[in-house]
């Protein structure tokens, strides 16, 4: 098995349905990954060992996700230099706000490279951009995705003008 | 010299005409203090090795002011069973409405005692009261600083109703 | 039985759902607490005998929730010396935004200790801080409930290790 | 001289050169008011005894300017069955969100009529237009001042009419 | 029967459910009141009837209810010198935040007294305050009500004090 | 078959049950259109050719509806010299202000007519209005259709007038 | 002299720095256009004049500008059946949100064309975009403005790419 | 002269003075970059041209800056399998929250990797980042600007400990 070459983290389990769109688009572009939890706030430890070691682990992308005072993806990246993806977890009470910001507004000198609220799957996406830039075949990869990406709304928007939107409509349900 | 009871501790020196306000306080309750900078993103392992003593140091609360992605406080408070006061730091772009966020939602398990943003002052005296609760001779100062604040209002109040609105504007220019 | 040495407070029994959580963690830590209903608005003489004669009723930390323009932490801080920690109560229309703000941002001189939206359960540790901070048996409850935290984490770290996302998300449900 | 009719108070003379505007109009509609300082926070027991006084001297709308966490209005609508005007004040920090969201979000049973952030002249046409709805006098000045306020507007548009915008931009500076 | 005091408005027969509130507060207090569906959009003729005849007809003061761009309230408050409560209707896609701001913030000259999004229960009982100041057997019936609020939370601490939490809960449910 | 003289577009058939609104309200204006799926940032280059024979193809107005970062109506702008009508669509997370914020503020010279979230039925009155601007059919139907409205409202007060509320919101239900 | 197609109203003559921006755009299109002050709030009546017979008067489009509670476009709206274009003012206290969220969130059945805050130069362009897209005079008009626009953007671009940034900022000052 | 690795692009030459510190940046690892103006709403060509180009003329990383209606980094990130970074630029009216979520809230296939408001000297370290992952040389310099961060924080700190803040602030000045 091949060495990850991203890491993936989160700071609680109840964030990993989200997280785990991120693991799927990895798998997808067969690059290897790990997924685990760390807690910023719980296990600062276990955070610094993390972030730490992660380069001579030979990651090349950190993935963190955190909701709330979202701190993870900001203190692993004040940690390493590698370039790591922030996730904003929604949370009950800010849709999302709070951890939008907590991790977008990084101070100089430390960037968290911020998708959308829940873009786990982006973040994934993103992590392939970033290996694929130095990498062929995950360049090739990408070139397909893109096109599929484009078929799937010619496909449907064929079928939408064919049917119309009153049965369109129908057969959505 | 009395031992340090209070540490402030801000991400930056440009934090400092804030983050001066709780010193202020401090200084006029007669509370010893440390106040240094210490930054979450940029000096992590100095943050560590700062709250990890604090209780040793024989501190009793942690003052901690920082904007934007302001994860200070917080890691602050997940390092140290200390209480922890968090400053939200007035930012350029968002009001300081990330720094509150950033500070004040955090995840159960690691709370932070939240002020208002700039409430530097606030900080001060709430780490008084927090001393107050335990120290006769804290409270009764607190119990002077009530009085003194309720007596400017009241001299402010019968001079406005002396002299009306109009003059005292004039004479608030 | 002892003396409380904190006071929880709560506009209306609708708010008593959240602010159970800080009652619970209490009892866990063996601190000895009152529990009752104050409400600003509607019963404003209540509010300042509860909080003039809180002091001499031998409590140290007030723990006061209120949602929408909630004046009860605020209201009980101008009336005690007592560090007041004040819980935002989520609310139908606003998010809870409403009530943060109307707790947090304090003008000088009457700081309350606001913790995260619906954050009863961090209230109650932030109580335990405080008096840990003067009391060494609750310090070294603090310590234990930390490396809890820690343990809780890397078990379900190393579970999620094992067993990969996708059988981890199946149990999960 | 007549006994007031309506009460304004405010949190600090630092909201006077705001509040002063609300006694403006009460003076220009000869409504007899008194104007005070009167802090929810710094000085509760005189808040308390003007509320609770303020019907039997012979106030029939109260008008309460407040900033932040702005808990003046509410407060003395708790205390008196007497209508209150609340005013948010423009905050530094949040730009008046956190006054209006504080004194608008009231709890069922104790209504604040709020105007708009920094609206003191507001508050004081509709403490006119409440006491002209039972007294035929002011009723009438409400009349004319409407008709005024329509006349000015038509007179500008006229002049912007004849002038076009380029003139008149250049005449307003 | 006696002629209607109060006009309550609203801009939809949807949003009856939250206007009813009012209604049912000025039952209670056995105020006479007209209720009915005016919209400013909708049908901006009828608005201008209703308002300009609204002192005619022996009105004291108006309530009115809308959401999104909330107009109602505004324009029914510039074609009458009587004072006018808004009530902002809480929206689908901005949790009401667009009408309150609708509401609020009216320009200098034309004042709208506002109450907390679907506050039409508060909106109910300001009108009666207005109505109060000027009658004392409403004003008599506010000291009640008022007095009652306490009562039912007194019972209820007193209920609270003795269960305790946890039965306290179990019997809520 | 008349040839179309509105495009409705959207991002993904996610949108359809949103923008279906529009269609229904051509429908019923007899204005024929073309509906269709087009993605800014899925299909660029259907946008491209879209937009830039859109004039050619004898349309007058287009419609855009997307969520999100929200770029299909300013983007179809940007490419096209007809007026193009945006509708932002309700997001999960930031409850349609991010999609509005993104559409609206469009930089100088490039202008997208705006409608509220989720406003797709007004987006397709809105075409109307600007075709019935330069054809009389279409400008009656307006005018009934406003006439329409106004009876519905009248149709439901006089009812609600009538059965009184309580017995109203029975039969609401 | 041609009659006005385009109506350009504000509420008050201190917003007609910004609308003034909508005017020059139509003067630089030669599209005939009349400009005024209309107050949905001071002058009610001369709304009701204006809008009703705007029609008559042989406009073709509205623009209307208004701030804080903005009212005016939404009223003309109702009361023609016109294409309206609102533009939000920017407001001191809440940065135009409150302008922008008054305009947008029409109910259906009323639909106000929206640009950005302040966006009046974009009103001027919608509206001839709105008549272009039937008179192929002002059609062309539009498209040479779109290359204008674009033509100003590559000779920025080389001169940026010919000097550096460095230079070309010290230029810019 | 060694081949670009870096785009940098922005909407307008007035988005200069900030997105300069991204170029400031990479001049300081040494990473080749180019650097011009790209519209999305006045160039589209140019910016399909620009985007559909990149990877071939050997690009790594595109860094793109906008404000308001931010369409330029989401837009060449749906042109390209390269990693974008969005830079949301301050605006006049929405303090560039609007830029924020514009930029951020990209859907599920098209990623952009978006830093702080104004935060061009992030994007800049981040694109460094990303490098660096690959690169040795650059990797290296990454960890001693990680150092110099570390040495300027801790330089201040001792300064401070030692002058104490009254004097550090006087010398701030």
């Amino acid at each position: 098995m091949k060495k990850p070459m991203v890491g993936i983290i989160m700071g609680s389990d109840s964030d990993l349905p989200v997280m785990a769109e991120a693991a799927k688009v990895l798998d997808e572009f067969k690059i290897p990954y790990e997924l685990t939890i760390v807690s910023a706030h719980r296990t600062p430890d276990r955070l610094y060992n993390f972030a730490k070691t992660a380069e001579k682990r030979n990651l090349k992308v950190i993935i963190a996700g955190a909701g709330g005072s979202a701190h993870l993806p900001g203190m692993t990246a004040s940690l390493t230099t590698l370039p790591v993806i922030g996730v904003p977890i929604k949370t009950k009470s800010m849709e999302g706000l709070d951890s939008l910001l907590s991790i977008v507004q990084m101070p100089p000198g430390i960037p968290v490279a911020t998708v959308a609220i829940n873009g786990a799957k982006n973040a994934g996406l993103l992590a392939a951009k970033i290996i694929g830039a130095f990498d062929k075949t995950v360049a090739k990869k990408l070139q397909s995705y893109k096109k599929e990406l484009n078929a799937i709304v010619f496909e449907k928007a064929q079928r939408l003008e064919k049917l119309k939107y009153k049965k369109y409509l129908k057969l959505m349900k």
